[in-house]
């Protein structure tokens, strides 16, 4: 037997379907699975579709984190129907402000050893306990909890070895950045980054979430760390440590992939807008003004992020022209603020205090003013995620945060020792913390009888028709490179409301990038019956979210023609039944304008014997030319496309 | 000289024009003044468009309260634009998180002896401390900032005898309720409440604000409150008692009107959808279930009343059923949470912390689930107002909130005791709070060359048209009893962002009560040159803004005729030039239907010299008849309505 790392070890212990060969279609037992509201609502339809009776993994939760804002009856009555199939299906049930899906999760529920998928792409962050996690499209989430194995290329592992310690006024989340910096949002991409050496001691298991949360901007299938005495602290003080067990790689294990971290030579870094991959030393941009800075999210959640920003600002007061803006992750935190007086300093120094949930990360309200700059501790920064068109968002720790907002500018955190005479402040993590559970419902023995509440925003999927030979359909939009979710099916609190209404949500596809899509889309669907898009290299990047696949469905698209894809999307692309077709020569790209007409011919047979598709491109002045496009389906996938997706395979099997 | 009570006491030290003869116009010189953000953006506009050097009030403050929510540019746009403003203009600014413009105004600058207007109907709050306070069109306070007397129909005083003492489980709410119940929303109209007699001594200042605020509902002109030992107290713990005078009504002092209420008979009560006036005993309705409790906002904002929900609930958990959210109302009323263990109690009963501000109490979050009930401690429950269509809110205390919270039904407190073998706690105010007022932001000593910055979505106001001789036009919408703002220009998350760009924020005009009427006026200005609307008895209650006026004139609204009128709304109308007509004889009500056309002849001399204006009206089938209508404008106001308005008016007194 070989030597394994640490990805090794969770993907041979779990696998079902296939061979660890890099690049080959892998079936993995899942353990646990998580869904967050926004996504959430569509992965319960699908589970009432495919009338399961209780979830076959080991716990699944549906988390309430996304739409909190309630502006009308449609975030609320969406918990409730949430909640009602929690009870229905076996689910735990994170209530309304109990806060952020992962690091609730990790408190509570996450496992050293485990697998987990989520319908939220930074799932990715338990993988800091020591667990494979997988953020993923609502359907493969529903697919999971009914017992199916979850399917995924087998990744490369990229082993980061990280050595020495952190200097003062820098933290976890300047760890990340620096591989967003060497790796840009698609250095990850079929990679699973695993971190291991010496520096690993010296960073809490929350600080191991931030950096394996933000795996997901570098495009990773997960992030891994191993299992270790400071997993076991964690653990302990969540009054958890029976469910700690040791996980780490075999001595001589080898890596697909090799980087290394020298942790002593970090220096506060930034993210400027409109990428998390566009990092640069914050000396670089200081003495910017800035309108705004938020602490929190999902990538800074722990107690100690909060800490250092109340440290920071003690006894001192924000900039009279900042907004400072508190996004707390959970209850448990909030208490914990209190019993720590971080809650207490913030408030002081003039902190704005939110519910806890994703809030502006996902758009859901605190957008910044037009055209100013706003500092969050956030995970993302694609354009107009925030709410604000053309926004200014960059991404740094809390250091850097806590800083600039005393200030009223970008601030390099290592200047708060000639500015404020300060030294950096030395973060001791609690042996106990205040654990608070009372808002996890936990599922009943059983959930026969209970009745899902609909309210009148929520409605059934419409069918998906199966995969045709032939098409003549036109290119309705051609994009570059790195096209996010976000672009594709913005958030925000106009559009999230929607999230379980698919025709009024299909009306925002692609707003972002061309504000006429809808409407000639609609056309196109009537005229031709329907259209193929083009991009260029890691289509689809960022969010999990299905909708980004099913809207575009729903208004007719085909296929789309891509350099490369974003895993997760690639993915949910063929769950609803889009073909991601990809140029055998990249330079092809060039030869397709939008407002081409392109022709299918014979499609069903050669995507089902894996041969180049042809694709016959006419151009407005009638010209044709031909180019050669495949796909990298499995055999699964492609039964799975051509019957339509996954809902119509399921549906076929329940049939059969 | 003769024996004065309070508010006649108020009124003679700040008589500039008229006599205290009640129902005819006098004009006060205004101390104070303070603005709130939704209706401040307008009010900016105004000064600006006055060209006014520097505020004239002896304390102005301009909070940002309402739109928080910032789920686009436009909220923080408007913080930043109000902030310079105020700046500019030499007023103080609450920067948005401070807290709610009434407990924050008591807390710092309200001062027994003084007057203020607001414009924000609940600014009657400040009566509590022995103020003459008045909230009106923001018009009327850019005026009164400007040095202008604030002018009002002299109103009658009706003496309000409290004795005895509250009885446990029952509090200051079910004191203002009862008064609702005694005398419905229109009970207080053209009158300024004085409540007097031994019971005040066991109501704090905060209590008495409760009841002050919600004076508001009542109809009344203003609350009043004498300034005695309670109020030197509450004065004392903001460290301001050098701001306290005591204000008492003279011995032998009469009021027009006479109530008594004996506060140990009082029993909690519950305001039912959808009207405050709809009071009924809380056992009428106990037993109902409830899905969403909030406790907060200017009805109920002191630390007391957070204090007391926090003891109910302290070591219980809130139903799983029931979303507990918490609207604290200031950042000095959560540090002072902090300090008494409030907070982190509510936080372990499973509350949901919002950040500071009015929230769902003006529509902006927390709306309820379709079809549910949602018990609250705010103000109002008008259709709509909550941002959840048909929903069903219902008002009532803290103490009837909080033990609802626990059982997730409507329960009478008093039950406390039987349930959970409670005695009512004791609250203890402290002799000292925490104070935080980093906050507010005072003005420069001079505000020249500050640039007032106005986001894209700040609008200035269009030109308003002088009154015209002849009007041919139809009748747009006819409306029943009690009509609020909230009907006529909804609030809500979806509205409020619109509050400073008057094209846009027309589209909602009378929308809750019909859908399709911003088309058909758009349509009838075109044709006809405007429209008229008809109401009956009290038209345009509720909040103060005067978007329900500015937005219907801009849509053509020539006049309305109704019944009678809310006192705000029927100076609003006139600052903005619509002429609002009363029936000579309210049967004539009956005689007019939407649809008819209506036309008016030599309206201007008519209105100048008060006879009556001959209203001749052309039935669908060609049927006419005639209806007498009359007025009661002031000469003043009838030189206001007579140029199109108020701004008109200003700009005159400059050219002149």
């Amino acid at each position: 037997m070989p030597a394994l790392n640490v990805a090794q070890k969770l993907i041979r212990s779990h696998l079902i379907e296939g061979e660890m060969i890099p690049g080959k279609e892998i079936g993995l037992k899942i353990d646990q699975a998580l869904m967050q509201d926004a996504t959430g609502t569509l992965v319960q339809l699908e589970l009432e579709a495919m009338n399961l009776k209780r979830a076959k993994t080991e716990v699944a939760v549906q988390y309430v984190d996304h739409n909190l804002l309630q502006t009308d009856f449609r975030n609320a009555d969406d918990h409730l129907f949430l909640h009602s199939a929690a009870q229905k299906f076996g689910l735990w049930f994170s209530r309304p402000g109990n806060g952020v899906s992962h690091p609730v999760h990790m408190e509570r529920f996450g496992k050293p050893g485990k697998t987990l998928v989520g319908s939220d792409s930074h799932t990715c962050a338990a993988g800091s306990l020591g667990m494979l996690a997988i953020g993923t499209g609502g359907l493969d989430v529903a697919a999971a909890i009914a017992g199916q194995p979850y399917y995924v290329k087998m990744p490369k592992v990229m082993g980061v070895k990280l050595t020495g310690t952190l200097p003062p006024w820098v933290s976890a989340k300047d760890v990340v950045l620096e591989m967003l910096r060497r790796h840009d949002v698609k250095g990850g991409v079929g990679k699973i980054i695993e971190y291991y050496g010496d520096g690993l001691k010296h960073l809490s298991a929350m600080d191991r979430h931030v950096i394996a949360n933000m795996g997901a901007e570098l495009g990773a299938t997960a992030t891994v760390f191993p299992s270790d005495e400071e997993t076991r602290h964690f653990l302990r003080s969540q009054e958890r440590e029976d469910d700690w067990t040791e996980l780490k790689a075999d001595e001589g294990a080898e890596y697909d992939l090799h980087d290394e971290i020298v942790l002593d030579e970090l220096i506060p870094l930034i993210a400027l807008p409109t990428s998390p991959g566009n990092v640069v030393p914050v000396r670089e941009v200081e003495g910017k003004p800035i309108s705004q800075v938020v602490i929190g999210s999902s990538a800074n959640p722990g107690l100690r992020d909060f800490w250092i920003a109340a440290e920071i600002v003690k006894d001192k007061f924000a900039s009279p022209d900042v907004s400072f803006d508190i996004n707390p992750t959970s209850r448990q935190i909030i208490q914990n603020m209190i019993d720590n007086r971080a809650f207490a300093n913030l408030i002081k120094a003039g902190a704005r205090f939110h519910q806890s949930g994703c809030m502006g990360c996902i758009g859901m309200g605190q957008a910044p003013a037009s055209g100013t700059i706003s500092l969050r501790t956030m995970p993302r920064n694609f354009p107009d995620r925030s709410g604000t068109k053309d926004d200014q968002v960059h991404l740094c720790s809390p250091e850097t945060a806590a800083a600039s907002a005393l200030t009223g500018k970008i601030t390099d955190p290592r200047d708060m020792e000639k500015l404020y005479g300060m030294t950096y402040p030395e973060y001791r993590s609690p042996e106990k913390e205040i654990i608070n559970t009372d808002m996890l419902v936990a599922p009943p023995e059983n959930g026969e009888g209970i009745v899902l509440k609909k309210g009148p925003n929520i409605k059934s999927l419409p069918q998906i028709s199966p995969l045709r030979d032939n098409y003549e359909v036109p290119v309705l939009l051609k994009m570059g490179d790195n096209i996010s979710t976000d672009e594709i099916l913005k958030a925000g609190a106009e559009v999230l409301p929607f999230r379980s209404n698919l025709p009024e949500i299909s009306k925002f596809a692609y707003i972002v990038i061309d504000e006429t899509f809808y409407d000639r889309a609609m056309k196109s669907k009537e005229e031709f019956g329907g259209h193929i898009v083009v991009a260029a290299d890691n289509y689809a990047q960022g969010s999990s979210r299905e909708h980004a696949a099913i809207a575009p469905k729903y208004l007719g698209q085909v296929a789309v023609i891509a350099k490369s894809y974003a895993r997760i999307a690639w993915q949910n692309l063929v769950n609803f039944g889009i073909l991601p077709l990809e140029f055998v020569n990249n330079n092809d790209y060039d030869k397709i304008d939008q407002g081409d007409m392109v022709g299918f011919k014979n499609l069903v047979a050669n995507v089902k014997n894996r041969e180049d598709i042809e694709v016959k491109i006419v151009k407005k002045d009638g010209k044709t030319l031909t180019v050669p496009t495949k796909h990298s389906l499995s055999d699964r996938q492609i039964r799975v496309l051509l019957v339509g997706g996954i809902i119509n395979d399921f549906k076929q099997k329940l049939a059969d």
